[in-house]
């Protein structure tokens, strides 16, 4: 049993058991991003929290297991084998889709249905957040929820 | 003169002359994230704005009238012949990356130095913002900046 | 059992018992392309949709629980790894092709048989067409049907 | 003087005088589509063409005699050394977004302005044209046009 | 089972049997080309010439049933992803090998034994063929065959 | 002055003069492939071609001289970079698609005018030619000529 | 049984029964980064090595087999199919990547947790190391430890 | 003048007037990597380092400016479009590569003379450095010289 | 049972059982190098050498069968889709790599241990030789055996 | 001036002044294919050998100069970005084939005319060379010269 054989597993019984990655969140005492990519195979969980999912989500124990081990990230939303940039800070941003892309895709058809968030009907707002661990970059995306036509 | 001559040419100017992306937006009366984009090379600006913007960086009039019409947009920070992936929810994200990563560059240079916004000191929140003419999906993003280490 | 499992039964089983992607559409309620697109691992189907075509396709529960889920979308007919036009409007049709290609391929065997339609003896048509919900582009397509040869 | 210069001299004479494509076409005797991706390096001229259009652009003599022979084709929209699908009948489709897909990109912009159409909002409609040449394959796309969003 | 499964068979049951493409051919009663081909998952057999084969090659029945469905072509001698020149003429060649070449493989080792016809020794005539359904390209090549040297 | 730049001379000023692949051709002494093929920069002319083709398209005296050297060969159809078969057999096709694609398209283009050669409308014949320095493989294709439709 | 399953049940067995990296060291008597390499099927093993690795981990006798062959190197943490720098001192760097880069990827986990080393709070020292077998170029590189944060 | 220009003229009137890494180190009152790869475009300088490298360089005023920009980093020592690993912590490791390949080269060269650092010939320390301000992870190098060899 | 597979067997069971590629050679009646390269997938075997090679690797009669047709050549030693020269002559040092690299590893593993063949402490001698069916090119290569350290 | 223009110099000069590559080395005391090599930008020269080869092949100083510093190798004759094995041993092979590459180009046309070495009419020896500074790796190969046809 891989890694990956969890993730499998994980999307399968959970559409089969119709739970909510927001049940599987509040269970997890994580947020919702969180805990979603952490079970898609992008985070290393506590054993209280793989126990937990494991529980409602019928894993056997060796997946329970690997869910604490740190994973091979990344894999879950791009091909394998993609080109990417080369300047470091540009680089984040992808990476950023790397490891948190398959959660945006279950979150937004869990809140919204089967569509997307425009890129086109789209804003940002970018700025500083102070904090006294070094002060962060914050950046806020909106865009219009599109529903794909049924015809 | 082609479109990318005039982003070539709006870089180094702004650089020789040291005027600020924020002084670009307040002249052409638009944030700071969507005029940098636009005059790197992202948007179509009006002609006010385009006057507005050839003034203060010395552009010729035909960068001026480039600045009007619809640019090839995403090639400003993604090498032309990248893989993407197949699944559009998850190419938004991705074309995102393409048409505002410049942006994020010069934005985070502008504001904090040479450093990135770190990907691994990192959160997200994600949630629906109601709106009259359609929801919207509402992400956002802070992360660390890390500073270059000088050594 | 994954969705990609489902593509191939559905594949397999419509060949074998000689069903049309046309009645498979009748019984779903819906349009030939939007069917069999869907059928093929492209769209989210309802309960209903997808009970009308696990009977007539013999497919196991799991399977007809899979067609009610928001697939990876655009894995149909472009191998995984390729490159795509950055521009954002360009890029759409080339999404197109990704979603839609393996249903072009099924329509046009069932239509005409073992052929393709010509990218040569081929024109085209473009216009705007007015919509109360926003107005629409439509591009009409034609292209003289080439049967492959035997020898 | 190569045929990609003359694509060039096209785009960006036309910008500058204000020329619209449709005018083009009517000084070409062809149709819109056909006549904006002829200029843009899609098919061969006639001599009439050449010199109307010529005429309207400015262009100098090579530029003419360039416009009237065949050029190598699909260079438009699309990166040198794309991957693209290995079955002949997907191919033409995507082959047709090789050729035409600067045509639709400009067609789009002059009658929309910046934005694009969708891919998600959007529906196909597939059919035979009876034809005494040999049958069409008939394929009508529509897609509502999303505007960029500034702000 | 998929139609690779079949070609696999195909080409493992035929070695295994000592069976020629040329008795296949004469069985189906099409050319040896053409044959060799449409089992090697290139082209639709006729239901009469999918049982011939079937016979001779001992195939089960399924197998038998998919070789009378359109496949997925082009896959048979050239690695999936690879990139493709963009002139649509010179495509067409391309074509021709990703089509053919397991074809000329299993020919000419056939006809000669393990070696390849030379693409060095090699001459070529072009020109036309005057044809009622429309003229043709016609092509004739020539090229020495070369033994792989044992030592 | 490189190979290259020889090579877009001659598409150029042949283009310019209105000389056909033929004359040149005749005036070398050599075949119409060959010859467009080593003026495409695919082989090595005699100093007696080189001066013939150099007089009758205005060459400089170091094109004429580089026309005489062996060029790097392969460089004229298909995009640098690209991904070709393993086995050496099939590799060969691939490979007199890369030294003749760019003669294929000239000469069709000269014969029949702006259309293709059928890929699909398209037969093939392979044999045996006896030869006393050893034996040829032989294959002829046959394609239907396509003429691009204008609308 | 290949190599890349011997690696897997490696990978596995050591999760499972919770044996770190270095204790598995001291029983072959090698560092710990050179068994980690060498289990992580980056180097070949003395009989005593595999078995003493073997008898921890609960290994197979054909695995215990394989350890003692010289693997094929640089698959354990670079996908299959990268392109790389051309110059072969560069070149060195990358194949150590190739190389040691799971290895790497082992020990900062097994030492620190669930992070990362940085390559932007980052320094470097370079020197010559004399030896009497030829002098060394000697690298030393730190990098702060960044935790992936929880949210 | 672009930052890539600047980089040329560094590598060229450095050879040419003879001035070694070193010595520039000193003057700008950094290390000699971190000087070398700030020189090569991977690290913005101060005014006064940009001074002093330009004038014994002989750099002109806009290459002088420029080196106190950020510059696209990464672009040194690997082709553009290179493919990566997808895992973070690994990336991190090939990203040194990318930001410090050149670097490497320049100073193996300067400090051994025409050949390379062992891959093979090599070893490696992996460890923690305590530090207030976080703890390092610490990896120590070494690697035989190679000479080339000349014939 | 592919080819593919019987590679697999060959390396696997000359392992276990301990047997060296030049006892395979002697039983076979080749050189060593041919030899293993047959094994290895890249030539076709007489049925006497497949017998005599299957007896010492205990190969199962299907194994034994497919050693005596001709293999999908080149598989062994590069990965599936690489990008190779177009020039003809260079091809074909590329394709001995191909063809024979996987050789290369086993001898040189065979001969010397866990190692390489240095190619910068390395030399070569290139010239004619005279042969009655035609001269030959002889390349000799020598380069330093360079051991993998243990540290 | 870089090395590549170096590169194109050494070549056009040598063709425009008929040298051949022998007298060439013969000038600068080394042996035909290191000189050759070392021309075409793969090994740094001596001042006394660049001053020779300057003053026969006509070079500017500044190329001179370049001639004795240490090249980026490997890109006479692979394109840039291409793909390569993982297997450190396998790739020196590759690396050879890309330093040495462009040197066979240019001694198989000096000494054999346009034509190439045969990869399938081809043998290969494989020994172990002594040598007091570490056993060498010796490989020899011979391939028949084949002649390009003329037609």
């Amino acid at each position: 049993m891989t890694r990956n054989d969890v993730t499998e597993l994980v999307v399968f019984n959970r559409m089969k058991k119709g739970i909510t990655w927001a049940s599987l969140a509040e269970a997890c005492g994580k947020s919702v991003p969180w805990t979603t990519s952490a079970l898609l195979g992008q985070h290393q969980m506590s054993k209280e929290m793989a126990q937990a999912a494991g529980a409602m989500l019928d894993l056997p124990d060796d997946a329970v297991m690997l869910l604490q081990h740190v994973p091979y990230k990344g894999t879950g939303s791009i091909p394998v084998g993609q080109t990417v940039p080369t300047d470091p800070l540009i680089y984040r941003f992808y990476e950023m889709v790397m490891v948190y892309g398959s959660t945006y895709k279950e979150l937004i058809h869990e809140e919204f249905g089967d569509g997307i968030m425009s890129a086109i009907d789209f804003d940002m707002e970018f700025g500083r957040q102070a904090d006294p661990n070094g002060d962060r970059v914050k950046i806020t995306l909106t865009g219009k929820y599109l529903k794909y036509k049924q015809f």
